[in-house]
């Protein structure tokens, strides 16, 4: 059991684990995440690679955390407050179209935004050629966010917004998958005027009603 | 202007370019994209880098051209026949929601075939990272793949089935996207009863009728 550390002690530590973060976002981003190493991480943030040995097991664990950290940085307007704690998730003010546009458009924001966008295709990548990886990042990151969506789809349909037989872990595709496609495979561009047509689209059907 | 070859000649030709193609799919799944050099596909081809650099001027061409000619023999079930030859597209028998469930389950046996699955990740993650080689593979993959779909919803559309406000090349989205994803990034797992749900979420709606 160590002792609390002496107020001091805490902000060296925050300040070096900052600059583990950026370093490894920014060295993924890079050289690919085969060519980051935990030695790379290490020099670029200016600390002995014991450092970062102490708090993390590897490079794939070091990535995870800042990764995490960057979310809450990047996502605030969707679920998070100020001090980048999660809150409850998706707004809920009763309109379901309303609160699934608001949030696709801070996704939007976040993908647009290159402190995201180039370590995110990085990792990405990697997890498309390495199942493993792939699977913990999105066990870690990617499966949280969305069951945001299912939590929100639920409500709506306890609210009677949304059939009782639709499952809300796939319905959330229709609008989540389209904008991820468009920003992994560059096949479309990423607008405000895209997202809420995905939610019109998925919430009432192409088929005349 | 080149004479026409002899029958002999024609013969050896077409069995280069099968090596060849053969040998460009199983180098860039092993080794991934970056790795794959126009010498190694010589190599494993058991040609020479001239023979390669006669018919195509980089890796890139001739790694796009052994995915066309590959799709052109997985995707057969879907708008080929059997010749490789593309056909009209998707069927068209007048049900819309028969039609693509029938090409999505061609797609999920496509995705789950170990001679596409490998190649494609490595193309893909590739893609994802490099957006120059990204944008092309679009361009000569996947859009004209999508366009086909569009083709569909256009005839849908035109016989009362699709909305008239509703954009065909977003629409399609809500059913593709979500497999592709699915596919790149462990986020499910991708069957047939899978790709029925969603197509029936998008032509019907998440909301009540």
């Amino acid at each position: 059991m160590a002792s609390k550390p002496a107020p001091d002690a805490t902000r060296r530590s925050e300040k070096s684990r900052r600059a583990i973060y950026a370093a490894a976002l920014s060295l993924v981003a890079e050289a690919g995440y085969p060519k980051t190493t935990v030695e790379g991480i290490a020099a670029r943030a200016g600390v002995g690679k014991q450092t970062i040995y102490r708090w993390w097991s590897s490079k794939a664990d070091v990535l995870l955390e800042a990764f995490l950290d960057l979310a809450e940085q990047t996502a605030r307007p969707a679920g998070h407050d100020g001090a980048g704690h999660e809150t409850a998730g998706i707004p809920d003010t009763g309109d379901l179209a309303a609160d699934l546009k608001a949030v696709l458009r801070a996704t939007v924001d976040e993908l647009l935004d290159p402190r995201f966008d180039a370590p995110a295709r990085a990792l990405t990548a990697e997890g498309v050629v390495n199942e493993r990886l792939g699977r913990v990042f999105m066990a870690r990151l990617l499966e949280p966010q969305l069951q945001l969506y299912v939590a929100r789809l639920r409500s709506a349909r306890d609210a009677g917004q949304i059939r009782r037989d639709v499952d809300p872990r796939i319905a959330l595709e229709l609008f989540v998958s389209p904008l991820a496609q468009r920003w992994l495979q560059h096949t479309g561009p990423i607008t405000y005027d895209y997202t809420d047509t995905l939610v019109d689209y998925a919430l009432y059907g192409l088929a005349p009603r």
